[in-house]
């Protein structure tokens, strides 16, 4: 049996200065986890660069444009036509009004603690889980929303 | 000031029937870390997907041909004009003989639970300590090397 293929996928945990995480919910027309929630993001388009493609996959997603901060992980699922790696990247929001493509009907900010309360797509349960539990750390970020820089 | 740009960098935890693992030790001559330990692995060119980025690293580095297992964690590191994004995965080696680039001047085969104890590049150190903790599953790959498939 040939392995799998091996995609890779940029999530991006997009917090405000309240400390609450942006959830969307996938439409129940998706492929799969119609319904389920999950962090904006995806794979990057052919010859996209990787933080490129975190930029223009949040802006379809969101309308929002973002700073990214530190790497918060990494996980995976599998298909059945391949497999796909997911990191993780804190984001900030700098630019933009918050309006959700066809791909998700709903988004939600969800108070760090609570992520794990989310009936969340089930690849993204364990880092939403060690996201919640972390320690936090006053925000490195300006307690207002700041503009792009 | 503007956000550091953030580049990916996939890095592959090799390891044999035995559960050692294979570090590579950077060149003296090199910009960063020269003499550190370090895992396989690097950034994707222009237009290269990040599977086969990380085939051809893997190649590039030791001449040896890899299959991909899970994904293990993330990490990053801040340099003065970028940041790097590391997402890790395991690998076991299908085919090839070792031999080292100019970029490295030794490897090292080390049980998983002594990886703590090797001089490794700072970037690497906290994703060695927990995969060196993780509970061990009996591998579910052949105990003695099978050919890629």
């Amino acid at each position: 049996m040939v392995p799998l293929p091996l995609k890779l996928s940029g999530k991006v945990i997009i917090t405000d200065a309240e400390g609450r995480v942006l959830l969307l919910r996938r439409a129940l027309s998706s492929r799969h986890h119609g319904g389920k929630w999950e962090f904006p993001g995806g794979k990057n388009d052919p010859g996209e660069d990787f933080e490129s493609a975190l930029h223009r996959e949040v802006a379809e997603e969101t309308a929002l444009q973002v700073e990214f901060g530190r790497v918060v992980g990494a996980g995976e699922s599998r298909l059945p036509d391949r497999r796909v790696a997911y990191l993780f990247i804190e984001g900030r929001v700098c630019g933009g009004e918050l309006r959700l493509s066809d791909e998700h009907d709903a988004f939600a900010w969800i108070p760090r603690r609570e992520l794990t309360r989310q009936d969340l797509s089930p690849q993204f349960r364990a880092v939403a889980a060690a996201y919640a539990a972390e320690e936090v750390t006053p925000p490195d970020v300006p307690a207002a929303r700041a503009p792009c820089r």
